[in-house]
């Protein structure tokens, strides 16, 4: 018998423990994630640890609504305490949930705290953590410092100001690099009622007129030398699957013209529109260096009471399904035969397709680039042991596992950097296992770099940053 | 090396040991299985362990076949021993599949026999269970009563008169319930040619004429008021896929009509039939507090030549594939956004869709209700080690496994119960290592719960029967 | 810590232990493979270990882009020794790749070498390993007899002459059968742009003037007729998914002379016609008793860059996805519901598709054939561990494990043998580790006839050659 979460959490083998010993010891490059660069510049502080903990998280709220909490307290009018006794109440019997260990990881990183969290227990670690939150050492900046956080990549639209990204860098007192990711998918999204205003936006923070749609790439292009003047050199998009429908210059600018007319446009319109933009974005990107994040799998909003009463982002996405590798495959090599590809990184939320994507990263390797095609980290529902281990090891099956740059949180929280513990403690356990079962070789110097590379360096090296 | 299938079969912990002895002790709610009502009512008796095991059991067939065991002492004219000992010989060899555990856990429980069967102790346990089986003490209501079943929920169509379930329900001798499920699938399948003929035995069985789709509403609404009656508070309906295609009500009213005169239906207008059948459905169960189960993922019938030789259930059906996801969740989303969505279970026969069906559940939980959406039990192909423990793990990754609903046997046979032992056997062995590995809390009373909760308590509270 | 891969490499229990002597002992039965017959019986020669290891195979290629290494190292113009040190480079990090198990067998079955290769071990065993390639006794059909391969089974043109083929029968010196496999995929491809050259082909190899469907049917009968005469007795197919259509004899035979004259064709036409070939070809199988094998879910060439520039097989192949549950089942039942269905092995790439193919055989099971309809065995991005693993368990659950048919090698190499033993290993560990589980009867007879007939017999009485 194990003990509870302890120091040897996760690591089974004596092989494991010594890897993540040098693992830990590393700092974290957090390349992706949604925490508010804002909060970042004012160095937010907190009241209670229901706001930083049940303020915007919507898995703990989805967590609850499963259990049986009452929408009262999730996002009611529920007073502080209760809610945090709601969330005490469902935790204490959410086995098999990686929020179980996400937050006694956080309890104990942040606030010392190593009992589990449950009805009994719920006032004493409210005291003691509200002690902490409300003592003057703890702030979004604190927590990153705690954490060894080397790096941020914020999810930023392409209209938007980057004001506070500025002013941190600005800011010669905070030493994390914070920068922003330019994230598009409002500009492409032309089936949206938004789309008109939206051109209209990137009018002005472009700072041009949009007249056509040639117009409209300049502008994008603007945004993304922009992006980059503020330190960007990574994009992301994110869609069920990728779209790839051919059609022709002229085509596309007659779409984009009743797009933004709000006229109705067919499936194969909406996809030409999308292709269009994708292709001279993913070639704008390469002509820069810069990586291209593509997230897939998500289908958003699904219940539409919900959505209307409390928006987006609240707990009611889940994953799509459908097929993925022609249209990939297709887009991929559009930008591959003008040697336009930029680095990219192949997210999908639906483990269905992990061998698919697995293997399409096969298909456009190449240029002297380690992992110049990734296979991205387990994500959002698969942000757990299983989903973990399974994405490394068919990785590993498939490619070339030491050359993964690893784990983001992808996180709005600034308590999220012990995921990037977790994924290291279940990294070293896959490689230790290995290592001990006789299926790897057990040289230490060769473990260890594989560790540490996947854990930092493939990522520092991969993004250059 | 462990015993074969002894007392601690599956149970690789002691805390696995430990919860296991809380969940025997707990009746079986078997609220799904394929049982007739009248073997109930009559009390069943049988002639030799080939009529209960090998009479109706399309499992053992389709494994025999494909030990290459020949037609004629599977379904043909061999004798009661030819076909058993054939069965012996192929079961001998069924390594890995869950045939040879139902099969000697099923010797065990009800025969007291241990060995394992193959071609040299055939014979003997021949006599032996064929002793038992005329002994006077082994009969349906025997094997219901020794099985510790609390309620078995049967499958019924909306015209059955439920004849039995009243018969039962009198007899004060029989302590265990026994209700019907309301099942229309052919009252919806109005792409069969019989779909005419049904509908006039709906008029009789509810007792109206039926002139028009409102009238079709009216009658199955009619229908499920004397289910009520009669005990029941869950439907059940299959699909490979559930069908959402919106359609205004003189549509839908028009396609009954045509329908019902037999002629020729586009897909859209079948698929817009069966939306308006199941929203209608599903906000008649809402009204009454009902349970709605879909069933998603077979193809049947696929051997046509053996189904015009021997019909249907017969062993050739098998699983499709295709998409899920966004069809379920505009359905879900219709029914709840009218506050009309019924307390719903989810059940995949193809497993690529456990990722997408255990996040579609949290879209529609609410209402304060523990589990409301349900990600159903592994389920036919499904029912083993392997798949259950995948749904399991699924659904504690992606949901509340502690709200889950368990296990039901889905079964046609009376000697079936063993599968609730075999699902807590491997409910207790998951726990106890998360438990035994650090990985949750090892606090008894949280684990007993839970344990307790999954095997028998959530089933009871969720159906309030 | 158990040694890197030592004599008990995988072999987890005692059991597994004894079970792998038993399958070690038996000959190689490897009935699908893409080597070279001109090769066999030219008896080919090699000048270093990077000809024989890095020449044709797009595995190592594929790893080493995804490492980093330039063209140049790989297929370019470096010398052999620079493109062994590159590979060796790469390969000391194959963490989780099966190329990593592959080298090293290889390594250690054909030039007694168990260290490890990374850079630092490179030039030692590049000289050991080309002082055994150059010293004489190291040949192709050296390395067959030192495999103990008692059958190979090419993968063949309809068109070829099999002339090597014959040559290898008529050579008694050779112990080793030769058979060729029937692969018509260039015929039925009607989509191609060398359709109607590929026509003219035929009508050379059959002697006869193909002036219509008719005579195209005709043709490949014809030489169907040849390679029988030639040994063989399989069949092979590969699509992403089969295609079935129906359509009338007129409809196909006009589609066909379309397809000759090079007009566009329509995806339904293509299907159409590949549909009538497939079940003309089936008929022709089933009466000759022939196996077919349908190998499904790649899609190739998808790199159009690096198509052009060195062509196909060269690493740019991957998984596509789709549905194909209902298109197969129609096909598997048109030509059993004629009586007509042959023996079959279903193949998948992408392993989402085990649970569909795992209960289709069953579908179709029957004629007291044991495993007439086979799940063939992890293939091409499956073949590994976990997916081997993944493969077998899918199969034990759903159907038969205990009538598979067992590995092959589908490989273009010479040294490809030890993945047979890999293979054995892998299904020692399994039925080791459910018989000290208590999970399946430790008997050892049964067992081991279980092994047995999964390493070789059961192939050997399948194909019958």
């Amino acid at each position: 018998m194990k003990k509870f979460m302890d120091e040897d959490f996760l690591l089974t083998t004596e092989t494991a423990k010594r890897l993540f010993d040098y693992a830990k010891a590393l700092p974290i490059y957090d390349y992706h994630c949604h925490l508010s660069p804002k909060e970042i510049y004012e160095d937010k502080k907190y009241n209670s640890i229901t706001e930083v903990w049940l303020g915007g998280d919507h898995y703990k709220w989805r967590f609850m609504r499963s259990m049986g909490v009452d929408e009262k307290y999730i996002t009611g009018d529920a007073s502080p305490w209760e809610k945090f006794l709601s969330y005490a109440k469902a935790l204490e019997y959410a086995i098999g949930n990686p929020l179980y260990h996400w937050s006694h990881l956080e309890l104990q990183r942040y606030f010392g705290i190593y009992e589990t969290l449950g009805e009994k227990t719920a006032k004493d670690i409210w005291d003691r953590a509200n002690a902490i939150i409300t003592g003057g050492d703890f702030s979004a900046r604190r927590l990153i410092e705690k954490s060894n956080v080397e790096l941020i990549g914020t999810t930023d639209d392409p209209c938007d100001s980057l004001e506070y990204h500025k002013l941190i860098r600005e800011d010669k007192s905070f030493k994390t690099v914070v920068v922003p990711t330019f994230r598009p998918d409002n500009a492409i999204s032309i089936e949206k009622p938004g789309f008109a205003d939206y051109v209209s936006r990137l009018e002005e923070a472009a700072d041009m007129k949009i007249a056509c749609f040639g117009c409209f790439k300049k502008a994008l292009a603007k945004r993304i030398d922009f992006f980059s003047q503020v330190g960007a050199r990574v994009s992301d998009h994110s869609f069920l699957t990728v779209p790839y429908t051919e059609a022709d210059e002229d085509t596309v600018a007659e779409i984009f013209d009743k797009g933004r007319r709000g006229e109705n446009l067919s499936k194969t319109e909406i996809d030409a529109f999308k292709t269009a933009c994708m292709v001279f974005l993913g070639e704008e990107y390469a002509k820069r260096g810069w990586v291209m994040q593509l997230h897939m799998g998500p289908i958003r909003n699904n219940n539409s009471k919900m959505f209307s009463s409390i928006g987006a982002d609240t707990g009611f996405d889940s994953i799509g399904d459908g097929v993925c590798a022609e249209k990939l495959s297709a887009y991929l090599d559009a930008l591959n035969k003008k040697d336009m590809l930029p680095k990219t990184i192949l997210y999908t939320l639906n483990p269905t397709w992990n061998y698919v994507l697995g293997t399409m990263l096969g298909n456009f390797q190449g240029g002297g680039i380690k992992g110049k095609i990734q296979f991205g980290s387990a994500w959002w529902f698969c942000d757990h042991i299983d989903g973990m281990t399974e994405q490394m090891k068919v990785l590993g099956n498939l490619g070339a596992l030491a050359a993964f740059v690893g784990m983001l949180t992808d996180s709005r929280s600034f308590l999220s950097y012990p995921r990037h513990e977790y994924f290291r403690r279940i990294l070293c356990r896959i490689i230790g296992e290995w290592a001990e079962n006789g299926e790897f070789t057990d040289d230490e110097a060769v473990l260890r770099k594989i560790v540490e590379d996947i854990s930092y360096y493939n990522a520092k090296n991969y993004f250059g940053i």
